[in-house]
């Protein structure tokens, strides 16, 4: 699989994925065509950890920032058929292969896909909600806004997942000589210590791909 | 925190770790007597991501199969106040070093827990049941007895929790010398490929502390 690096040892992942089911042949058309073009999308691990979550809250609408080529999405729509999906993408190639994508695997009653950046699209998201899951799966720099954003979205109890928040490991590094890459660090640094320390949310960091932090709204 | 090695690199495990809010002085206590009296807890990691996916779940009831010293169940009792708890214990020492704690607590109301052998107290346990989740963190070479005898006690959708499925990352040695954990390791991988497989559930391992699989039972 490709994703990108993962936190934990090669031999554990490649036992862990050994035992994974095989995906559907779009699917793994998807993955091929992500390794191809690297095009990052969620490795396997993660992706099979959140879709268990998601089986667990049967969330009735979803709202992903973020949409790539659309794997998540269509993977999340498998996983649960009753469930409706809005994802945005600003990325133009990407959309169109999402779209692609999604019309190939007949998803496109399940999945809807906005086209513009997340932040401008704030108005037109809401509407459709609310949204019993956020996933926060877009540009890292920008992780703090999109949750202050759309977090009145999300219904009560939701729960808000927030992808590539251990960033490879990069967030232990000390020296990270490249200049916009240390301010990104720091930047996810400081998302991850305003979440874990936000007092509406209980957050809990897992550390498969490459980091999960899942926020669940406390009850009032 | 001790609870064995992690999978996971350990400045990455110490980056999560610092995040994690403390913990109650009792359980801090507890950390410490495990600490130094070589009792098996949960790793700190493996325990938030355990209950944050119960605080999701929200169970009415819980059955964990392997008390020790009473930790995850005063953790659990204490993230979920609303509710009930059963637990096993067949060593003596622990069982009363449980106790002790539950009393400490103040969690005897919310946590119950039975002296003797899980595999003996199936009848006793299954009538205080239905449990919407069902912990397993006892003799790893009893894993698929545990499942099997007690997943009728389960609820609708309910889950099964086993922890300590990758066994330190044994399950991928190939040469293991000592032939009893030999044999341990063979019973362990079995074990996950047979509930990998187990049409009546959706499984994920997810590759935190000493491995999680977290069983999902499907809808009839």
């Amino acid at each position: 699989m490709n994703g990108g690096p993962s936190l934990v040892p090669s031999n554990i992942n490649s036992y862990i994925e050994a035992l994974i089911p095989r995906r559907t042949s779009i699917i793994e058309e998807m993955e091929q065509y992500a390794f191809a073009n690297h095009v990052p999308i969620m490795d396997l691990i993660s992706a099979e950890s959140i879709l268990q979550l998601l089986r667990i809250i049967e969330p009735k609408r979803i709202l992903e920032i973020g949409a790539a080529i659309g794997y998540s999405s269509i993977r999340m729509a498998e996983a649960l058929p009753s469930t409706q999906i809005v994802t945005i993408e600003r990325n133009q190639e990407r959309y169109d292969k999402a779209l692609e994508y999604f019309t190939k695997s007949q998803k496109t009653e399940q999945i809807e896909i906005l086209f513009g950046d997340a932040l401008e699209l704030v108005p037109v998201a809401k509407q459709k909600g609310p949204y019993d899951v956020i996933f926060i799966d877009a540009a890292k720099g920008q992780y703090k806004r999109f949750f202050e954003n759309y977090e009145s979205a999300l219904s009560d109890e939701g729960v808000i997942i927030t992808d590539n928040v251990l960033f490879k490991g990069l967030v232990v590094e000390e020296t990270i000589e490249n200049r916009r890459r240390r301010q990104l660090v720091d930047k996810i640094n400081s998302y991850n210590e305003w979440l874990m320390s936000n007092k509406n949310y209980h957050t809990t960091i897992i550390p498969v791909g490459d980091g999960v932090a899942i926020s669940k709204k406390r009850g009032v």
